[in-house]
């Protein structure tokens, strides 16, 4: 047992570390700088042509097609991302949901589809959703899923409404990646399959972005609500084999997952050492916050969640290294359950230390927390997995 | 010992309850017209009409001014137009801060202030807002008010910084009540004055909106920045005498409390009921979600909490009638701390509940989580009540 | 809507008060004096003499037989005696299991049912025991009572296993009030019978006394296991007719639920005082602990706690007294609900502000915590009380 | 970055389970029979013949006198032994505060100190006590000690009351180790000395055992109040030099705070395991307890935080074989934080799904219960670490 990071991982570290001071910090001031209504800021160009410049791209993509890495190696990284959440993956290309849908197109593409989609997102030229969850049932349960994917001829037809696609009100969204019923009667994880729908096809309507909270989420491409009316794509299209949904939204989900933990450790990391300053320099009462034992009740709190969550993570892409997302599944579960409320536990602290500051657009705070929370139900709701989990649990036990 | 509401309280709560039923609820559906960035839908002045017609208006304000209720009696109405916040407070003239800017200038303020500020907030032609709290210091402790009101010959010249001035940003609101420091050198509790500053007076300059959790608020006139240089206005437009700012404030935030709790019960009431509502439709791995004992154990907690907490707001405005709000010192307090953290747990139990749709602008949810969360800072924050609220208990063991 | 006691309540409380802190309090100090290994410090006889001879007798009971209170006038009584919960219920004959015995009798005994036994107990001349829990089954479930209690010519002949027969270690323990299934294929609530069976009855075995974390409870009567095997009775001793034993237990629970709850807010009280007072006088780091905010924090929330628990009990006591238990039904399981874990959460601040002393014999701390701890599951556990109330919620909305 | 354990752990752990296996679980059933008011239960001597003979033996002890293994090897063995907490470790020799002791004994004890202590400590043949805690201050600051060790010619004279010395009611107990104030007016953490006190020393005097939550904790000596009366030891009986018991105390914490939590886990283990067999068996309104979403919430609760817990021990672990204990100090105070109230948590769940059961002698749950709250407050409470910690955190940024 070792808990040091490698050489390679160490590397990147110290680069991307010089990176976020050099650059993405003083860039967060730019934030608010919006092209039209939902595009990124300009800023995030400049950002993506340096990180490009020094080697930090595509650093999430195993394999030839990305940096390499493994989970472990990666992991550290994506905290440090995580840190300025709505600049630092996008300009690493690192962001959701681009991420899970270049490992799908990289796991599952033809060759056609990886030319044709893959290599674009992997240049950054263009932006791509994913197209799971639906408005009018509990998701959750893959088999509540109501958009049909009927084969006709040569095609493959769409009829459904999906919503929360994040990216998908970006200008820059050229690839809807669509989960649906081809075979309602069909064994219970054998009724899904996945299309590659471009956003321009006929019949696509992206109806509005849903809100988190008070927020647009136009930074990185909102929450699109999005009607298929008759949507027909070539069989080509099709991810996979017919069938073959369920088993690759499984495989998209496990490294999401880890993702989302590791950015979200970052967003910990920065909430406490916004809380740590804000209380050193507010003075009430005749002496600095700082001094208040339940202000340091909630620093300590904060470092032992931070450290606990870390290792969680951590754990777990080793194990998803060594044995595979399948044999870490207990454990991709578990970093699910504990590290989204334990960032908003802390984020709320940083909030609360910060007074009215804390909730308003002045710190980066109240955002942080409503990316907290919506993991909290994104990816399937905390629920959901602690019953898998428990169940699994007790299965040892029989 | 009686837990029943009296005659009048039954005969308010059956008008409001038909009031809200027939007119309230379904204008909901046009909150999102807005007049302009910040002006209300105008489905509110409808509202309000209709609210007076029925003898509903200034509910909130004892003695003559108004409709001459206790707290007791006010209480059960409160929490009824707390069910729809955005709405109903504003349609019957019960919304903050104008209900707190009202009881100070019918408490405090001079025939001429009444006749020029509170008669047209009293017939809801204006609005108001209350700028106490200033970003560059912590404003739970009053000493470190760092605006000035300075006496020059028969003017006062009011220098400083405010935020969160609720209502701020509406184009109806016309009057500022400030809170500044005319005698720093004075007792700790003397050196503040308020007063009254119309806003168009030279030298007020609305910087900007705040927002909380991504919401600007506009439909309840938004949290302005306003920026006081040199800003003049005769002798008197002082509220009170010289020094009495800090007892003004006191005497405000004690009903102010109590309203925010008492309309928080009802958004904990409307979040349980769409909870609720919501977990009886929606079907997942076989079962209505209502089935899961998660969800009940939800339900439960939620029903207890509210439960608590309305026995303790109604007696908290028993104790202001009977003994005075100094007398009822610590229960306001008690519900200052207990209330706000309640609701804000069953509002992110019913969040959970709707899945993505809860964090959404579909429901009212996220809105009513981010009211709750802000008043655990809004007023002082939670531990500064805690502090003082342990103080006093603990000088009656020595 | 009025929140003060009625006379006969103050008067009442006056006298408790008086005789608390004249006999009870400095008692205290002798509870340790046992006699025998199950039998009450011989000071309790000295107390009980003090109390009938001040008319602080059977407060618990309604109607002829005893005080003739109603619950909410009981209420704030039984909250004082739970200050101090090993010795003063007892020393005013109002110690479970004896109050819930002696209601049933009061309510459905036969006269010479209550000749034989409810005189000498409204006397205090014997103590008894309730035998409801069974080892082997989960008796959350009344269905899964497994006792049998069988009609055999002019006898019934009770067979079965029960265990924490609150009382049944005493040496004055004559009567036994056992639960069992008369008709085990009958409808669900009218399988169940209960029958008075005498200690000395051959075939009833005192196995052993259970203990609760640590403590054998011996000053209340230990915990007894007890064997019963063909245990023969007369007819008479059925208590009401057969097929009532589901509906007298509920009978009982309610105002035991209640009972609980009320002296459970005294051991809060009694907590916080304790707590109040050892932080005040112990120095760490150079000041009192009183002054660390943490600490603050605790005293703050106990407070809170309290009155919210005092508040709910009270309200739930008003409606039993004006819509009878069944109406109450759903404030008495938000009682016990809330209050077990708010005295709970109380008491262990407390032990944590006495540091290890907290946890020992030298303060009524630890022993009270074990107290809260066990009524979480006593009377049936918090998650039944939940999972029903969440269900009766719930039908409001379908 | 890797989470296995090496192979000499891997050997003793594989060994380790099967002695629990083969001999711990099965003489759990014995553990009640005890040797006069205090003894051990016989059953020990057996288990520790057999442990030693298959060289599990003094495992605790990093060096030459012990078994040689670092903090990492030796966490997991902990935490089996944890399991079974009254009667592995001592089967082992690695119980507390022996294991302590023996550190301090082979760290700074004089050749002559070792031959006279720490050979019959390692051979199992005598117990001893650490007499630290003071009934009368606040004894988590050090410069509260009252007790005297004051140097008279040749030798040191005692003054002072100890209490909560654990093992020191055992009749096997001659060590004990006292700490006190050598030199009350030197620099805060020179004031303090430690001395070796033979139990039989004239003027030494036990004179209670003190409990813990109702229990003795006879099993493992108890937690003796011990009173030094002008108790003169020769001068070679001196620990380290004059002014140096602060340090030794400290350099004895760190490693019993971990040795605490790597045991604490395999309680949780034990707990969580016993939770899973019992919702397994017991049935409820028509289906196994494990079917409920509120059990199942615990056990998924539980299994993710004994996962962090650990991670977090193992990587102390491995911080103090790699950079020291003071620099682990922080990850220390971090688990002594995070783990006793993670498995309080745990054990309380536990003891839920068990009903009555659980709080009652026929289960471990209650005592586990006990032992996790009380090391909460044992080696200095957890609110002077969270303190400590968030300084520390705090000072990373100014």
């Amino acid at each position: 047992m070792d808990f040091t990071y490698d050489a390679v991982t160490e590397g990147y570290r110290e680069r991307l570390l010089a990176f976020m001071d050099e650059h993405v910090y003083p860039a967060e001031a730019r934030l608010g700088e919006r092209t039209g209504d939902w595009g990124p800021p300009p800023v995030l160009d400049e950002l993506r042509r340096h990180a490009r410049a020094r080697g930090l791209w595509n650093l999430f993509l195993p394999g030839e097609h990305g940096a390499g890495l493994t989970n472990l190696q990666y992991a550290p990284l994506a905290e440090i991302m995580g840190r300025s959440p709505s600049l630092a993956p996008a300009a690493l290309n690192c962001a959701a949901p681009d991420t899970g849908n270049m490992e799908l197109l990289a796991g599952f593409g033809t060759p056609w589809q990886r030319e044709r989609w893959l290599e674009p997102l992997l240049d950054g030229r263009i932006r791509s959703a994913f197209c799971m969850t639906e408005p009018d049932v509990a998701s959750s349960d893959a088999t509540n899923v109501a958009t049909r994917i009927e084969r006709d001829g040569d095609t493959y037809v769409v009829n459904g409404r999906k919503w929360f696609a994040t990216g998908g009100m970006s200008p820059h969204c050229e690839l809807l990646v669509v989960m649906g019923k081809s075979d309602p009667d069909g064994p219970r994880h054998r009724q899904q399959s996945m299309v590659l729908v471009p956003r321009g096809t006929p019949g696509v309507t992206v109806r509005r972005g849903l809100r988190s909270f008070g927020y647009d989420d136009g930074d990185h491409g909102g929450h699109a609500e999005i009607e298929f009316r008759d949507v027909r794509v070539p069989a080509g299209h099709l991810l996979g084999g017919e069938g073959d949904g369920f088993a690759i939204a499984q495989a998209r989900l496990g490294p999401g997952r880890i993702h989302h933990c590791m950015r979200l450790i970052g967003m910990a990391e920065r909430a406490l050492e916004l809380m740590c300053r804000r209380v050193t320099d507010r003075v009430a009462f005749g002496r600095p916050i700082a001094e208040q034992g339940v202000v340091q009740d909630w620093i300590a709190g904060s470092r032992v969640r931070i450290e606990q969550a870390r290792l969680l993570v951590l754990k777990t892409a080793w194990l998803m290294d060594t044995v595979g997302n399948q044999g870490a599944h207990t454990e991709i579960q578990a970093i699910k359950i504990a590290v989204p409320s334990a960032v908003e536990w802390i984020v709320d602290k940083a909030i609360q230390a910060h007074g009215a500051a804390g909730v308003s657009q002045d710190t980066p705070l109240a955002g942080l927390w409503s990316r907290a929370r919506t993991i909290r139900i994104a990816d399937g709701p905390d629920e959901v997995h602690r019953r898998s989990l428990a169940r699994r649990e007790l299965r040892r036990y029989r």
